[in-house]
């Protein structure tokens, strides 16, 4: 059953994905509820588990409901056999409460295909979107960059693209208030002959659909972090890949540090003297700081929480869809996709028919 | 005209590649000469402008011989009309030098896609490898992680992931010394199911073909410079992307790291301290001192320097095609993919045959 606090925001959160789950998905609520006291929760999944972890924190047990079901989709269940056979999921569920408007979003750590097979079939794609994106935040010199996709698409066609690039421009208008968001396709290099067939054929067609955004052409690898774009625009084997690798990179180089500081003590000593300094910086690039991407595109709100995410991560992810849903991000990107007039270009029988491998393009054979 | 100093290492420069040629070129030669003062250098080019530079450097002028050519090969020229039209280029007769015994390995910053492709004809590619591969060192926790494809096949199908696995395993044990690397696909999750058709066909060629190597399945972004795997393979998009967000990641902690120390005082002073030993890890991924990746697969030597690098990079390139002629590279790693079994196994019929398209892969839609 379902209580109804009018004034609060009702969050449903997959109570069983990801794989520290339901501990951390319940601990992570818990931790979001202090910094959004308006919140209250729909945990999705086993009553058994989820009960007697909700009984441990009482400010968090007054504000959540439970709604029981057994099934749930493992780590390496097909999205698509998840979506034609586990239909009382926890993760589904949780979908389905957000849209017969029970919720206002759903939060999952869980198998990452699945959600997003199950969130585009259940909430349905926006006007000229074929597929959703996952899209996060990066940091770079020049504050933040929208990234898409991060692993939502491994396979995209130039069509694709060149909607992620859309949503990208509106998403960075409405969540980071830029007025001319410059967009960008990542590629191998910045010359106009470079990379393969898809990023080429977006790129073509960007520039012959004159869409109305600010497209400035290819971004490399290193690029992104130092801010020579405000929306980058991929496919998800490659954000992803991107994502993780800059992860790893800084863990990396803390580590380094540490390790060659501790070979002296003039270094040591300047290492804690700095180390406040040094914590800010990397915190800019925790994976967990920065936990929780929308799958943008869809007429629904769903946040995807990093499949090995502890609560703290968690209770990132949530505070994410806390603010996407105060800020009604979804109506802001349909106005901005109206506006502008990219829905109308998208849905152009030209763009539609535009096939990238007709156009003239280079690869390295 | 070649002098003929006997005990010493020729090495053809294409003077004319990159964006700071000839003169990086040319004062990389002069660095890389105090290192390695066995060698000895032709430099393919424009006479009129290699000439005064040459000048300038007295030791490295006895070293050098100059062959004259008006042709170069643009960034933006496209690799296949380079191949075919621009027959004298400085580029195309540097690599020529190298097949013809004038020169033991050929370093070039210029286009890579021209490079790649050139290399590929005159030379030819190794006994069951169809494509060579841009191979590079990554730093990590446990020391270096042969990473290839960098970014010479933006396009690559199952078995050419085969194939660069099999050619990053010889080259770990010829280079690195192990005797069982640890061979992994580059991925978005290390689950059996994740990725594309071409990652998962490739995963399946291998565990199918039973190949005489240490696979260890997939890794992901961050496993990368973890240290998880001793030789990563991806396709040379993924790996070129993720080889600079590295790079740029480095750059941004570096960068933000000193914007927050200059904050406060004490961190000032601490940073000081610390700042030999910042350096160091720093050093580490910097591009500069980590210019130069072997292209490999290929009958003969040719490293490819990045297209912006300065003199100190070029040096560094220089310093690495040296390296790989003493190591007498190419023949070690035909030995290894000899004494394996490897060459054979290539070329069996079933794994030419072997199509990605028809292999169960489960990508999400």
């Amino acid at each position: 059953m379902i209580s109804s606090v009018s004034l609060s925001l009702p969050i449903a959160l997959d109570a069983m994905g990801g794989d520290k789950a339901p501990a951390s998905v319940i601990h992570g609520a818990q931790i979001a509820l202090r910094d959004y006291p308006h919140l209250r929760f729909i945990f999705f999944g086993d009553e058994k588990q989820i009960t007697p972890l909700l009984a441990k924190h009482k400010d968090l047990k007054l504000v959540s409901e439970i709604v029981h079901t057994d099934e749930i989709i493992e780590m390496h269940d097909k999205a698509s056999a998840a979506l034609r056979s586990k239909r009382k999921s926890s993760m589904r569920l949780a979908i389905d409460a957000v849209a017969n408007k029970t919720a206002s979003a759903v939060v999952s750590s869980g198998n990452t295909g699945a959600l997003m097979a199950t969130a585009k079939y259940v909430f349905k794609t926006l006007p000229g979107i074929a597929r959703p994106a996952i899209t996060a935040f990066m940091p770079s010199q020049n504050g933040e960059v929208v990234m898409l996709d991060m692993g939502a698409n491994v396979d995209c066609t130039a069509e694709h693209l060149v909607q992620f690039a859309t949503m990208g421009d509106a998403y960075a208008r409405a969540v980071l208030g830029l007025k001319r968001p410059r967009v960008a396709l990542l590629n191998v290099g910045s010359e106009d002959l470079k990379g393969h067939e898809v990023v080429q054929g977006a790129h073509q067609l960007i520039k012959d659909a004159h869409l109305p955004m600010d497209y400035i052409g290819f971004v490399e690898g290193h690029d992104i972090l130092e801010g020579a774009a405000d929306v980058v625009v991929t496919d998800g084997f490659t954000g992803n890949v991107a994502l993780k690798t800059a992860e790893g990179a800084a863990r990396f180089i803390f580590s380094t540090l540490k390790a060659s500081v501790e070979k002296s003590l003039l270094a040591k000593i300047g290492y804690l003297l700095a180390r406040p300094a040094l914590k800010k910086a990397m915190g800019k690039l925790d994976p967990r700081a920065r936990n929780g991407a929308i799958l943008l595109g869809l007429n629904g709100l769903a946040v995807k929480s990093h499949g090995g995410s502890d609560a703290k991560g968690f209770a990132h992810a949530i505070g994410v869809a806390a603010k996407l849903v105060e800020q009604d991000i979804n109506n802001k990107i349909i106005e901005e996709l109206t506006q502008t007039g990219i829905t109308a270009a998208l849905t152009m029988p030209s763009m539609v028919a535009a096939k990238p491998a007709a156009l003239a393009s280079e690869s390295v054979n």
